[in-house]
């Protein structure tokens, strides 16, 4: 197992050393008895590399074995596992520990900030309106009537229809293409996805398939963020919406009139057909997919690979393709595999 | 649900106002009774959001509801729902409802035209021609030798290998990647597809794996549509060749040397791998796999998430994985419910 | 069937001709009888489009038909099959016939050179380090500090990230984005691949999701290839790695921390989710999935479409979703269509 330390100093910002009292308080921690007061802490660390002046972290009880023999410094970990820490070692009990790793590592890891600066290759239209402290990077292409928001960050290459709207604090990464689109605050693009372009609808004619018109646009709330080469296509008659909070993950297409609620996660390589309509807080797996015009209740889990082809109710838990209640499914499994045996 | 009109005029052209008779002439309808006659349309609308002044639609049976309740001054539809259109509103009826719907939206939403330009920054090979009033973007790249016939629109970024060849009235998006390929007329591909790059192809050599040069092309032909982020690998030993009007959704993945036939469809992240042949009309729903070397006869449905090992007749609906017949499918999962429950 | 010949010389580079003896040379074949001594040969072709001026190619036992009716000069294939040529056919004679022609094809259809170019449109960051004979091109980026090995080539609007590292003979393919990351040499990035974006990761926070740091770097070591639009996150704690000689498809997904061993394979839209750790030389199918936090050993096979929810021994053959070994599944089938049947 090699022991190279997070945080490489050619690609990430480092800040610190801080002690452990700055760090508790930036994570709202409660720190288990004196030990380490005063101590300065210089980064984070996985429990295998991490030396003392490391903070490090568990969650997953499948790595408990690391916490044995860590040599960090302190450990940030659930009450169930503060007793557990090795001598010398601080436990750093949270009831959300990775909330607080997370604070942590930004403590020691702020994100750059951003600069107002236009690299002189880009290209802006006509009627652009540039809010304050705004990046945009090489080959940036904005289109005629944009509107962006203060402390933007427009990445290389990113293609910026005409009369989009960014919020304050969006990011768009490199290689974007984004068209027909109003984003709140916060939005974040990352490279390579693709928003707003035409969906897949079509009529038959007499001479083959004929398109229909797309006449929607993408609306995503505040804080909405979409993974590399992703996909939303824009809606046809009403606009496909994502909510506000909603995590989208790498590979992921969603279709054109689909709605999604509020901190929804949809995991890598999902699909969601057009016109579905889904509540607040659902998660969709990796590899799932959801035919079009169904709706999904709110706080539903879709499993990995599930195909869902009905309607889904509040709080359900699904699984299987065609999807079916997760007791069910591995019910299923059982009696099959009982009867094979036979 | 909101009442946002489609068609933002901030991203969409408008045509219009039209009488009814104008809609029905362009859109081949019968015009149910003499009701609305002169009457002048502005545009479209979902049923829940139109008004008087809009023309709006209905195919699918699950929006019966919004039917009764809707404010549209008319609605397209087929002839079993045409004496349920509230009072004051003309039923527009088609045995082609959806159809009709697209070409009246079309009317009032018309494509932009195509003016010849070539955005200065845009790099041009050597020997490349150039056809009549095509559109060249920003940052767009234009490889030696290539041939782009008239009325084309080469989007932002998008980069064009030296000696592609695209018809007349091509649209290749924003940040497509194009080698290796011939195009028909009126192919269109979505940004960021990538057509032309080598097939996943290698043997094992004494030093790990070696990369089989993959010597074929792309060829797709008249009307294809691939969709945004889609791949579709160049041949190896023959071309990979995509049939007439077929058309393919967003993150499709086509392997080397398959052959899609005329008219296909294939949804959002299907995949199919390479050297499988594929005859005319036949239909691959979404994230549906097949494997290599097979052959798809045609009118054949594959449904979502189907795993298609081997050939499939004419004709047929498969679904599951492995595929087997729709029936056979939906009788498995009643049969292991039915013993799971015992 | 068409009788296009692979090697379009529009696309592709030409050498040749060969006399037989050269091509057995090159390609460790052994040439069974006189017949073909001293003739040459001008290119390769599939059987049923050669001529006697080709070499052809049998590998699947599904096109023998093809066999006894080709009209090539000579033909590369397996000891099993040697007897089967027609008359006036060479049969050259390989244990590993495809590696043989991949040799073969290659002599015929060299790789064009690399030249030292860099286009002028091309923007260079500060501090950059190119080696001898590297190739950049039209509105690529190369971020402060990179450093650019002997012999690579940047595509056109490729997009390298601050301080990457590339050993030597890297390719990195036209529409690419490349971040945090340190390459082998040899390593092939085909178009639109997204290396070293932040990994999916977010904590729940009192207002929502936080996001949390992504510390960590991708590292592909000598002569990894990742197919077109797949992606790659980079590590939060620990490096995402892809060890040597590993082949990924596209449309693939890895996700933060990963591992992969040794000339695995990765065919395409897989997805392996976080923290995953696979042992050298297993083969991921298409749409196989997997999920965090897992391992699999050497020389596993996991099938298409698969959904891995456990550790996978090594050896193991697995399919289904969940997996399962491959007999059993197989058994499954036959068990729940016979009951269904009764």
């Amino acid at each position: 197992m090699d022991r190279q330390l997070p945080g490489d100093p050619r690609f990430f910002v480092r800040s610190g050393p801080f002690t452990l009292e700055r760090l508790a308080e930036a994570a709202g921690l409660e720190v288990a008895g004196a030990a380490g007061a005063g101590s300065l802490f210089e980064g984070v660390a996985p429990l295998h590399a991490a030396g003392p002046q490391h903070v490090s972290f568990l969650d997953n009880r499948r790595y408990l074995p690391l916490l044995s023999e860590t040599k960090a410094g302190a450990v940030i970990l659930g009450p169930a596992f503060a007793d557990k820490v090795p001598e010398g070692c601080v436990a750093l009990v949270s009831r959300e520990p990775y909330l607080a790793w997370s604070r942590v590592a930004r403590l020691f890891h702020p994100l750059p900030p951003v600069e107002a600066s236009r690299h002189p290759t880009a290209v802006i239209g006509r009627d652009v309106i540039i809010g304050e402290r705004v990046e945009i990077g090489p080959f940036a292409v904005v289109g005629d009537g944009a509107r962006i928001g203060d402390g933007c960050v427009i990445g290389a290459h990113a293609m910026l229809g005409s009369h989009v709207v960014l919020g304050n604090g969006c990011r768009i990464g490199a290689h974007v293409t984004l068209s027909h689109a109003l984003l709140g605050e916060r939005v974040i693009l990352y490279p390579g996805a693709r928003i707003g372009q035409d969906g897949f609808g079509f009529a038959v004619g007499p001479d083959g398939f004929e398109s229909v018109p797309q006449l929607g646009r993408v609306i995503l709330e505040d804080g909405v963020e979409v993974g590399a080469n992703s996909t939303i296509d824009r809606g046809s008659m009403k606009d496909t919406v994502i909510g506000a909070g909603t995590r989208i993950d790498n590979l992921v297409q969603i279709g054109h009139n689909a709605r999604l609620g509020r901190c929804c996660i949809v995991v890598s390589q999902a699909g969601v057909s057009g016109s579905t309509e889904i509540e607040d807080f659902v998660t969709i797996a990796a590899q799932a997919g959801l035919i079009g015009h169904i709706h999904v209740g709110r706080k539903a889990r879709i499993g990995a690979q599930c195909g869902v082809m009905n309607d889904v109710e509040a709080g359900a838990d699904v699984i299987g393709s065609p999807a079916m209640p997760f007791r069910e499914f591995f019910r299923n499994i059982a009696t099959l595999r009982r009867l094979s045996r036979r």
